[in-house]
C-alpha cells in the first residue's frame, strides 16, 4: 500500500510503499478515507516536535483521519462502520491513565502520539488499530470526519476550562479566541453556539478569507497589529473565556489581565522557549483578586471524540465549505502541505467512502 | 463600647469609644469574643491595602471574629448562639453574586469586606451584621473560632483548585504550602488529613516555633534558602497541589514547573507590582503538554465557613495550641499586633464566653 511519511533526516513528505498491515487481536483494519493537515504536521515534518517510532529510519504522518472499517476482526465494529481514530497509543505495556480510559492525561513517556511522536500515522491507504480507539461516525460524516480529532481537542479543552469554573454559578457571556487557523476558526463555530459574543484574535490583514469566515458567523475580528491583547477590554469588552491556540508565548500573560473578573484561559498551543520580561506581581495580584484560572490542555480522549462528532454535525454547511480550502488525492499531497494564506484547512484522500458500497 | 480602629494618616491602632450598634431589621447583634490578626490587618494599619468607610475618618480593624449573639433581633438566630461572621457585605444595594450567596466572586466595587475595604470591622465590643452572614459554631469552638475565617479562605480556595481537576480522575498523593504564616500552618495541618505526603516552604532557619509546628505534624520543611521551588522535584518529588500563600511575586511562576503533571497550582497570597524576567514559552508550554490548572482564589462564602467550622473541629488540640501564640485583651492590644518570629497567630479578646452564661 502507498503511505506518505517523512525519511529521517530530510524535511519532506513523500510516497512510499509499505506492506498492509495485519490487525491484531482486538485490532480492526481500516481503509482510510481522509487525513487532515495542520500545525502539528509541519512541526513533525520540521523536526519541532514529537519523534520517529524506535525502530523505523521512516515516520508514515497523519493524526486526524476518518477511514471506513474493512475487517472487522471479531471486534464489536462491523466492515463499513465509518471511524475516526484516536491519536495516543499505549507505549510498553499498559498504564494506569489507558486503564481508565483517559490516555489525554498521561505525562511524557506514558504515550505514543500516532503520527507525531513514536508511532506511525494514519496517511497510508490502511491502518489498524485497537477497536477502543476507533469511534464511529454517521457516513454522512464520512467525508469531513478529519475534523473529529481537532475538534476534539477543544471539547476537552472547553471541558477542563468549564470544570475549572464549577464550583459557583459562572454565566459567561463572550469568548475571545487567540488565533485564526483551523482548529481557531472550528473552535470560534463551536462557541458562536455557545457564547452571546465571540471575538477571534488574528494578524492578518483585510482582504483575507478567515477574516470572511470570521465575520460571516456573526463574530468579531480583532486585527492584533491594531488592537492588542490588553486593550480589548476597552475596545470590545472582557471576555469570560479566553481560547489560546497559536502557541505564542507572551499570549497568556497578556491574557490574564484582558479576562474579565471570574474568567478561564485555556492554553492549547505549544511554544518553545522564550524569556521576556512580565510585571508578574501584577498578573499574580489580578489572578486571586479575581478569581481567575489558566487550565493546560493537550490531547483528548475517546469521550472528546465522541462529543465532537455531535459538534461536527452540528456546525454549518457553508462553514464547513469555507473551512476546507483542500482536499487532495494522495498522489497531489505536496499541495496539502502548502501552507499560505489562502489555506485554512487542507486533507489528503486515500479512498473514496463510496467506492465499495 | 470600646474599639480597636486605625485613623486615616496614623498607622497605629488605637483604642476609640463608639457607641454600642443597633441592629436593623435581619440583623441581630453579636458580642464580641475574639477577633484573629493577621497579615492582611498589618495591610490596613499601613495602608497598604484596603480603604475607609466613605463617611469615616476612622476604621475599625478586624475580620477574623466569633462571638456571641446578644440579641437575635427577630432573626433565626437565638440569643447566645455562638457565631462567626463572614467579611463581605452588599456595597450599595444588592447585586447578583449577594443574590446567590456567592459574595466572595464579586469584582472590585460590588462588595466592601469588614475591617478590610469600605466597612468597619469586628474589634470591637459588640457588632451587629446581618444573620444571613453569622454562621453557627459549636460552643466548644467558642474560643478557637477566630480561626473559622481564615481556614475558609482555604476551603474555597482547594473547592475551586478541585474543581479545576474534576474532568479526570485526579489522584494527588502530595501537596506543597509555600508559606509558613499562620494560613500556612493552617492549610498544611488540613493538607496532612487529606495527603500522603506534604511539605512546607519558608525561609526561616532553625531553631524555629514554625519548623517545629511543620515536622510535629509529619510534614516536611523546606527551606527556600537551601532548596528553591524549581528544585523541589529533585530534592523531594513534584506535588500534585501547591498552595501560594505568601503573596510573594515570583511563586507562580516557580512552581508551574515544580508541579506534577496535572497538578493544580493555588494563588491566594496579593503581591504588589514587580517586573522581572521569565522564561514564558517554556512554562506556557509546560502548562499545556502537562495539562496543569493554576487558579487564583479570594475571600470565602458562607459554605466555605460551614466546611470550615467542620475543620477546625477536626484539627488537633496540641497544633492549635502552639499555633495560637497569643490572646490579648483589647486593652494589650499594641501585644497582638507585635510581628516577629516568635509571633505565629495572635487573638484579641474582647469578652469571655462564660461571662454571661
Amino acid at each position: 500500500m502507498q503511505a506518505i511519511a517523512v525519511y529521517e533526516g530530510t524535511n519532506e513528505p513523500e510516497i512510499i510503499d509499505l506492506p498492509q498491515p495485519e490487525p491484531d487481536d482486538g485490532e480492526a483494519l481500516v481503509r482510510t478515507l481522509r487525513v487532515g493537515v495542520d500545525g502539528t504536521d509541519h512541526e513533525v515534518i520540521s523536526g519541532g516536535h514529537g519523534g520517529m517510532p524506535a525502530d523505523d529510519d521512516y515516520h508514515v504522518l497523519g493524526h486526524e483521519a476518518v477511514g471506513v472499517v474493512e475487517d472487522a476482526n471479531g471486534t464489536d465494529l462491523s466492515a463499513g462502520d465509518v471511524v475516526v481514530p484516536t491519536v495516543r497509543r499505549r507505549p510498553n505495556g499498559d498504564n494506569e491513565y489507558f486503564e481508565r480510559g483517559e490516555p489525554d492525561m498521561a505525562p511524557d513517556g506514558q504515550y505514543h502520539e500516532r503520527g507525531i511522536v513514536g508511532a506511525h500515522g494514519f496517511m497510508a491507504d490502511y491502518f489498524t488499530s485497537p477497536a477502543e480507539f476507533l469511534v464511529t461516525v454517521p457516513p454522512e460524516l464520512a467525508e469531513l470526519g478529519f475534523l473529529v480529532e481537532p475538534i476534539s481537542i477543544t471539547e476537552k479543552a472547553v471541558e477542563h476550562a468549564d470544570a475549572s469554573r464549577s464550583a459557583f454559578e459562572w454565566n459567561p457571556e463572550s469568548a475571545l479566541v487567540l488565533g485564526n487557523g483551523s482548529l481557531g476558526l472550528l473552535t470560534l463555530a463551536m462557541f458562536e453556539q455557545r457564547f452571546d459574543r465571540t471575538y477571534c484574535l488574528g494578524r492578518r490583514e483585510r482582504p483575507d478569507p478567515t477574516i470572511d469566515i470570521i465575520e460571516s458567523m456573526g463574530s468579531t475580528y480583532v486585527n492584533s497589529n491594531e488592537t492588542a491583547i490588553p486593550e480589548i477590554p476597552d475596545a470590545h469588552e472582557a471576555p469570560d473565556l479566553i481560547y489560546e491556540s497559536t502557541g505564542y508565548a507572551k499570549h497568556p500573560y497578556e491574557s490574564i489581565e484582558a479576562l474579565a473578573p471570574n474568567g478561564v484561559l485555556a492554553l492549547l498551543g505549544i511554544p518553545g522557549d522564550w524569556e521576556f520580561e512580565i510585571d508578574g506581581g501584577k498578573l499574580h495580584r489580578e489572578a486571586v483578586l479575581h478569581n481567575k484560572a489558566i487550565v493546560g490542555s493537550v490531547n483528548s480522549h475517546v469521550g472528546h471524540f465522541e462529543a465532537a462528532v455531535d459538534t461536527l454535525a452540528s456546525l454549518s454547511e457553508p462553514f464547513l465549505d469555507n473551512l476546507v480550502t483542500g482536499v487532495y488525492d494522495y498522489e497531489n499531497h505536496e499541495a496539502a502541505f502548502v501552507n499560505d494564506n489562502s489555506t485554512i484547512k487542507n486533507a489528503i484522500q486515500f479512498s473514496r467512502y463510496e467506492e465499495r458500497r
